[in-house]
């Protein structure tokens, strides 16, 4: 077994999801997983359909986006991927699509205001959705800028990674994070959800007003508060 | 055979068909089956996925939200079933989702118009939509708030929990009821069907006017009315 | 075999269409075929599962409504069935669906603009779209009178039945016909379908214009005309 | 075997797909592929449906439209391709389907706006939509001028067709093509998603802008550019 063949595996099966759950159309996509001890992450080649993906295929680049293993081209959103695990440490996995309704919303450049508690028991703010980059940033060197971009509005807007694992990057698409493959694949799936409600609940009544705090508080602290009493883990 | 198996296994059937109608993503709804002699219900547990339900794994609680069979922890919601439970006599089992347009509704904090035989060929009224709750009811016991939500609104409106088996809760998302486990379940995607087509009414024609009475009376009367000829049990 | 085998087959089959085409949820919907010799129809009896159902579960009644042949109660829209067959002599199949797109626009109230090819294929006309019924025509007998009530809009609109296959009924759902159990479903699909892209086309352009005359001629003149060139049926 | 059986094969699997991606309903499309040396193309019989067509069944015809292998009558919109294929060198297949989200732009008469870069991954330019034909075109040879129709608003609007892979004719629906079967098909897939995309952006925010510039010319050139880096090709 090599080196980084748990990684490989795990974006392997992460990457196999996207078209699962119904969140890719062709490769519209991609899922990495990193090692932060080695410092690298293993990645979907660009341009291979999910159905053609195997441990083999899978690239291994380190957080300055160089190839460490694999003989295929990676994502050509590698770079974005790098430069968030270089400086959020806790991310085990990123994932990248172009799901319907949460694209809609970034085309919109609009954040997804919480309109409910199927948002609130995931976040606590309205996702975030990152302005249009500069000319220079797009011009020079796009997906590390992308990256750049994002944490960028974390930080202008005193985000923290760990409690909003999602944004928008407003004209292009999502991406979400998460500290398992499996926690940064649930959010895509769930970002979509709630772009589809958002959107429909506006359509209804546009003036619906965001939730209130005390029960967006609630529903978060439910599952994720040191009390948390949803699921099965010992808070 | 155990004691609750009964109540058991209709729950774990019940909170199997929610994928299967398409109105759950992930873990999110859950559905309790009661047993009104034993002051009991069967309900599922917490944040597991519904294809790895078993009847071992469903949890039994009485009407206080106390467990008295199962290992594991019950739904976040239990304890609104259980307010349920305890004043509504004919109530067998409680379905809450968070279907995509019935939630959108909910989030709208607007009950759905009553606007065609669809819809009151299952009841004679909107589908009502509880008002946000105080902040003093979301932060003292919450989840058995929101069935006193439930309650009071069924209370001050007037409702009959017999003849109206569904409410949406303002912000959150629905909950509805029957006198059998598929029928509880039913309800849930009626509702959902229900919410999406009068959505879309709407769009197409913003000032398209409720259904007209003596057409809701036919038409709830054909399918419940004493001289029903809907279905094939003798009215 | 029974003297009504062949027309309980056919309606069988059309029922069991409905809901591989994802035109109804649960038992919302029903078709039958008739055999004007004999002045009967084959229908699905009322609120059987389409799942269940057998050759030996349909059942047979005749112009009037009464029951010819078989053990279970039929469909509750049976008599708008009647009604339809009785007077239009060349209409073999009746089709009755709730599907999403037509119903929201009977509940609108609205026929369905004509606004490119997709309809005019199939018609040349709106999809008409009959007024809601009088409270006195809704209290007497109401299937009856649903039926007279779309001959009515026919006449009154001067309606070739042979022409426009497709009637929506204000704040009820959509009845489809044709001259087989095949073209009868066809119809209800292809129904579902324009309603759809009309709404999204009105929702994208609200000031789109209907079709041009020239446009709607020469598409249904291609498909239906006495140089019909679409299909393998020599004109 | 025959002179044809290599493009027969590929129409066949062409057209096979359109059911798969949800693209069609019953047969509302077709796919063609050329042999530009010899100067013919095949072509998906009129009216059969997708599951029934075999290698025997697809018909062969030359430029002008006239059949040339095949006991079938061709698609009815065979003249439009033909003379694409006249004008059009390099283009090796085509695809015309009336896809719900791509035909509601088109009946709504409008291009599709250029909001992101999933567009923009494609095209560098709005999605033409060729104004409706005149009446002398339609009642002239109709899909023959159709074809018409799509060069002269290439050529009007300075569109080149090896970029701009696609178009709407108004009020009726999309074509689409490539250099080859995959690639024609794939822009079909790609058209319907960023119509439905473009449909909710512009719900959500009427007033949101077009893609700028810069994350155009981006996103096109990293995918199709003399340095593209999607995809494994090299360059």
């Amino acid at each position: 077994m090599g080196h980084y063949d748990h990684i490989k595996g795990e974006a392997l099966r992460g990457n196999q999801q996207l078209p699962e759950l119904g969140l890719v159309l062709f490769t519209f996509g991609n899922v990495s997983v990193a090692d932060h001890d080695q410092r690298v992450f293993a990645i979907k080649p660009s341009g291979v359909p999910y159905e053609e993906l195997s441990l083999e295929k899978m690239v291994v680049v380190d957080f300055r986006g160089n190839i460490v293993e694999g003989d295929l081209r990676p994502s050509s959103d590698t770079k974005t991927h790098a430069v968030l695990y270089e400086k959020w440490n806790s991310v085990v996995s990123i994932v990248h699509t172009h799901s319907t309704y949460a694209t809609a919303w970034a085309q919109a450049q609009k954040g997804i205001p919480i309109m409910g508690t199927t948002h609130a028991d995931h976040l606590t703010t309205d996702i975030p959705c990152a302005p249009v980059m500069t000319d220079e940033m797009i011009k020079g060197d796009y997906e590390y800028q992308t990256g750049i971009q994002i944490l960028q509005h974390f930080e202008n807007h005193n985000l923290d990674y760990k409690e909003v694992e999602m944004i928008l990057i407003a004209n292009h698409a999502p991406f979400t994070w998460g500290s398992s493959v499996h926690k940064a694949v649930y959010n895509s799936a769930v970002l979509e959800e709630v772009a589809k409600m958002a959107w429909i609940s506006k359509q209804i009544n546009p003036s619906a007003p965001r939730l209130k705090k005390a029960l967006i508080e609630k529903h978060f602290e439910r599952k994720h508060g040191k009390d948390a009493y949803y699921g099965q883990q010992k808070p």
